[in-house]
């Protein structure tokens, strides 16, 4: 494999710094959702933890290195799991945490990065204006800013996600991972291309948020004007050209999936699974459900990132209706 | 402790026949539902597994014991979940599995049952009705028949949960479970009062099932002529007198909660941790939320037992509305 700013035995040596709390969470086969999308599923579940997301892997290990540093204090910019992860993490090691966020953000992200104590910082704009102040808070206060996939403390936190993958790589042929700054699919890439090459890694990303998947099939930084998609996760404009190299390197395809898509990857997940998910989190059965042929009969992986959204919106997205049920007699019929 | 059915070093030496994928499920604080209820509560999730309850615990065990004894067929009586998991269990050890249930039970557990290939036998008549005809195919076939609460190896299963509960029990104080048949309750009882004597076990069975906490009260069965509660994993009219002796020695209290209270919890659990919840497994959450000073400031862990629930129920019960949240004015808004 070609050099990327991943390193294996950093990232083996990260899991020390992470919560328990945090780490080997569960992989199992959802068999109602293998047997409507055609082929055998596996979840990881990012979830079920204090902070409803994969993010505090990468947290916990930044908020270490700050503490035994002797810093007191951080900032990031975040869509808002970030946020709320490294106000967990900084909460139970002592540490000021700022967060920058859009206004816009799902009201529920917003609300939980206060209840965790962080102090928050509403910008109008998008998540990249955000990261424009968080930048001006940084050097202002001179205290140290976290950057989503720049970090690379970010992308190691989600490569331990990968190493649980990749132990179980005997019953694996595809990884379906979420892609937004890169922080998520190159750690996730890495560790399971290091671990288990034979395994196929595919980044997923919104329509309405096509800047990084356009990057990596240019093989050069794509920016868009904006973005549109109830992917609130995953929606940046201006991707991190370190992130794009590493991507590059680890990555074996990214695809785009419509909103109706990951609709109905939502419906599935709370209907197989009993999950409510966010947006981002039903990126990978979006992509199954947009190409059944291509992973008809392969047993694939799907990385349930979060699960932080605004309720009144997943009922308006989601609805109440039951998965389609196609009974003995061929009539399909939603809700039993 | 007063002798019980269970021993620790058997229940420890158990974890061995069962399958990873079902042991050391999460357990973890839900800082907001905490908020909401007064208290610190931590969740243990037996939901993200195969079979979305933590019946296959003991499947597992069964299953394991029969395939070594050279069996190849048995029965059970299940009111859903555990069919779900016996059908699992048995599946993977070459078990040719019958289920007896209710035709009234959740269409979507029926299903399940099909779906991981057992023969399903349907009685006009509740979950004791179900019992008396796998007793009666049991006698006539000559095979196994599964009883939950009767057969310790249901219990011991579920006591693999009080293990994991027991190494956090520094953290806790108080632990709640909910009672059916007792094999849940009496299991993980024993294994929490066994390895900590100091956390408080408190089981909460629907004012609408009673016998067994009325048994419990009494200290001799009571049967109830019939159930009405949505918690249909829990609706048994004849408690067993092994598992209430047993029950008896390891349970701290045993309360009754309203159905209202139920579906509370299940919204609860829906908004606070996005989980989809069968009623059974928002007992705890019920057992809070009726008598809130009584837990005021504890650390209080509930096993959210399953997730086997029609979604058309579920909407039906729970709706669409938010949590009720109070603001900072003082007024009380559904949904954000």
């Amino acid at each position: 494999m070609r050099k990327t700013r991943l390193e294996l035995a950093r990232i083996q040596a990260s899991r020390q710094a992470i919560d328990p709390l945090f780490l080997d969470s569960p992989l199992y086969p959802c068999v109602g959702l293998g047997a409507d999308l055609g082929c055998a599923v596996s979840l990881k579940i990012e979830t079920v933890n204090p902070v409803r997301s994969f993010k505090a892997r990468g947290t916990e290990i930044i908020a270490s290195l700050l503490a035994a540093s002797g810093q007191n204090a951080v900032v990031c910019a975040s869509a808002g799991n970030l946020g709320q992860a490294l106000a967990w993490s900084g909460r139970g090691r002592g540490l000021d945490v700022t967060v920058v966020a859009s206004r816009s953000a799902p009201a529920v992200k917003l609300e939980r990065i206060r209840a965790l104590g962080a102090g928050l910082v509403l910008v109008d704009g998008d998540y990249d204006m955000a990261c424009e102040r968080a930048a001006a808070i940084s050097r202002e206060r001179g205290i140290r800013r976290v950057e989503d996939s720049v970090d690379v403390e970010t992308c190691d936190g989600a490569a331990t996600i990968g190493l649980e993958l990749a132990a179980a790589a005997g019953q694996l042929d595809v990884v379906l991972v979420a892609l937004g700054t890169g922080a998520l699919a190159s750690g996730v890439g890495y560790a399971v291309k290091s671990l288990a090459p034979e395994v196929e890694v595919i980044c997923v990303q919104p329509q309405g948020a096509p800047a990084m998947t356009r990057s990596w099939h240019a093989r050069r930084v794509i920016t868009t004007d904006s973005t549109d998609t109830i992917a609130d996760g995953v929606a940046g404009r201006v991707p991190n050209p370190d992130a794009l190299a590493d991507l590059l390197v680890v990555a074996d395809d990214a695809v785009l999936v419509a909103e109706a898509s990951i609709i109905e990857g939502m419906r599935l997940l709370r209907d197989h699974a009993g999950l409510v998910v966010e947006p981002s989190a039903a990126l990978g059965v979006a992509a199954v459900l947009e190409d059944r042929d291509r992973f008809a009969g392969k047993r694939v992986a799907t990385v349930v990132c979060g699960s932080n959204v605004d309720m009144d919106a997943y009922h308006r997205w989601v609805g109440t209706a039951g998965t389609l049920v196609a009974p003995a007699d061929g009539r399909g019929t939603r809700g039993r």
